[in-house]
């Protein structure tokens, strides 16, 4: 029996590794590696600790640059290029993140993607001819110029000056300058992992949606929304494409639509490329059970989540094995589950216990009920 | 597939009925009628509840009798009697339950079980050959001289003057006079159900250990822990039997004592007997998975327990089915729930959830958890 272990993390108490290693743990504790082949394949959806995963995958350690924070401030951040040196992953929240500026008061006006630019150029300056973006948790509402300007595109105001590229002058561009623009950027595959469907501007957009988060006043809001509406005016006469009302154009303050107007980008679920990127595919055809799991599992697990994704893959094969998903909470009924390919769900939590324990717990408990699954699933398969 | 659905009751939050229901809903939400068999049979371990669980398997309404309480005044107690009218099943609890003095303060040196006694007669004049009898949950430390009192046996003192048969009077009794006891008790089966191993007397003993709860002052224990020792070296004069320090002797105030030293009387595990009543062990021989389940599942459910019991008829089979056993708190490790043949545990918590929480959403949960490992089950054995 070969069981594949592809747990995202469960944020708060365990990463995908931690996760993986307990019920590791937990199915070691009832079968010797003689009976039970355990194939550990942490998984993440594109957001945080994605890069550690593909970096482990890839057995190579994330490569540190010196750049800057969405603030200009000098920053270390990191980034993994593939062995063959033509694949990058890059996560946006690593230089553009809104953990970086949670010490000082809010400036999303000047709040800028640039760092992570600076990360792209040096990733293609190795010579990686794919990047993978991992959007999400980002500190800014830029509509992407930082990221473009730190590429060579150039913005400029209708005097034919040209403008820092930060959100405060997005009403301001009145075309851009893309002359001296990286020629291996152009050349490249953009892959952009998002999370969320939301369109570039209006009341479902990057401004409205995401920008009270970021520290964005109503008047910011307002005016975040504006410039990136103009943004995307602006774009589309230089490039020809429209992206505004594109799905997930909104996501990590509308990064999509800067890059989608530019480079050849295009958006993709996190989990679907994290999975192509690890072999997750082989792997899931290869095994008679799937464990999975994430700190909560409900119908919005539907939504390209790690364990729906998994849910889908096996599905589409002619003789699915069993996928099981351990979870903080199970929101959600069996058949509900059921509809979304999950063959059972079970908590890791073995009792009435406060959220603070059952987070303290979680890699015990994790591993105890991975073991009770396991001596289920075992009794009949080898006849233990 | 045919599931055996077999849970004890979830103490303060489902009854066995209730359990045996909720789990029965959740195999229904996967499974129609037609792909899988589901049997019930709502289990007991001999204490609340094991009268209700037997008058259900035979069919017929439990019989009310007026008797007494402990303390001698008026009330209406349930017992059962098969439909060929042989057995006879009669919770102590019933007319000498603790519950029942709970509006007084405690008088435990007059409190008898003379109200049992009353119930046992009558089942005995309704033709009854076996009585079952189940103790727990008793409000009386008598050594069982109550029930002794109303089927016959005089209590004299050492002037040959009839005592009452109280505990206050034990350690007064010089002499016993059977001249007058009922032919059928002295002709019947007794099966005594007892759920701990208390010898009568002493540090571990029914005075010193339970006597407390029963209200009983450090000058009380002392008087009854005497008291007992005296009734059992008068008994042993009397017919010959020493009971004192067989275990289970101190169970419900010493009651074993004074049957077994004047009766016929075995002492037998309580989810023994139960399920023999309601044929348990050809349920299980024919079950191809057991489902069940108790309030907290955790090493104690070692001994005597209903999952225990029902885990060591499946582990005497060829082809032991997979026991899983669902639990309001798994507070044991699977490799401990192996020990005593359990296959696999789930608690039916979902998530943190307070006990009040988990208590009043009990019978979703176990609906949920049941369903779940149904798929789980029922994907390989259904191909579903």
């Amino acid at each position: 029996m070969k069981i594949l272990v592809a747990p995202d993390s469960f944020k708060g108490s365990l990463t995908a590794q931690e996760a993986s290693s307990s019920i590791e743990a937990g199915v070691r504790s009832v079968f010797s590696r003689a009976q039970v082949e355990v194939v550990s394949c942490p998984m993440a959806d594109g957001g945080e600790g994605s890069l550690s995963i593909v970096a482990a995958h890839w057995g190579v350690a994330p490569r540190q640059l010196s750049t800057e924070d969405p603030l200009g401030r000098p920053h270390e951040a990191s980034w993994a290029l593939s062995p063959d040196g033509r694949e990058a992953v890059i996560e946006l929240a690593e230089a553009s993140g809104l953990p970086l500026v949670r010490d000082l008061s809010p400036q999303v006006l000047d709040a800028s993607t640039r760092g992570t630019g600076i990360i792209i150029a040096e990733a293609l300056r190795q010579g990686a001819q794919s990047i993978t973006l991992c959007l999400g948790g980002s500190a800014t509402v830029d509509g992407g110029i930082g990221i473009l300007g730190a590429l060579g595109v150039r913005f400029l105001d209708a005097s034919g000056s040209e403008l820092e590229p930060l959100p405060r002058n997005l009403e301001r561009i009145s075309s851009i300058d893309s002359s001296q623009i990286l020629a291996d950027a152009l050349s490249a595959e953009w892959i952009l992992l998002v999370d969320v469907t939301n369109p570039l501007t209006g009341p479902m957009g990057a401004a409205e949606v995401f920008g009270p988060q970021k520290g964005a006043s109503k008047e910011d809001v307002k005016q975040l929304d504006n410039g990136l509406a103009h943004l995307a005016h602006v774009l589309s006469e230089a490039t020809g494409r429209d992206v505004r009302n594109n799905p997930g154009s909104g996501a990590a303050g509308g990064v999509p639509a800067g890059l989608c107007a530019v480079f050849d980008a295009s958006l993709v679920s996190g989990a679907q490329r994290l999975g192509e990127l690890i072999g997750l595919p082989q792997l899931v055809r290869e095994a008679d059970a799937i464990y999975t799991g994430e700190g909560k599992v409900d119908q919005q697990s539907g939504n390209g989540k790690v364990v729906s994704h998994i849910a889908a893959l096996a599905a589409e094969l002619a003789d699915p094995p069993p996928v099981i998903c351990f979870a903080g909470k199970v929101g959600c009924s069996a058949a509900e589950l059921r509809e979304i390919g999950i063959t059972a769900a079970f908590s890791i939590a073995n009792g009435s216990q406060a959220i603070d324990d059952l987070m303290a717990e979680a890699a015990t408990g994790l591993q105890d009920v991975a073991a009770n699954v396991t001596q289920l699933l075992g009794t009949r398969e080898l006849g233990g």
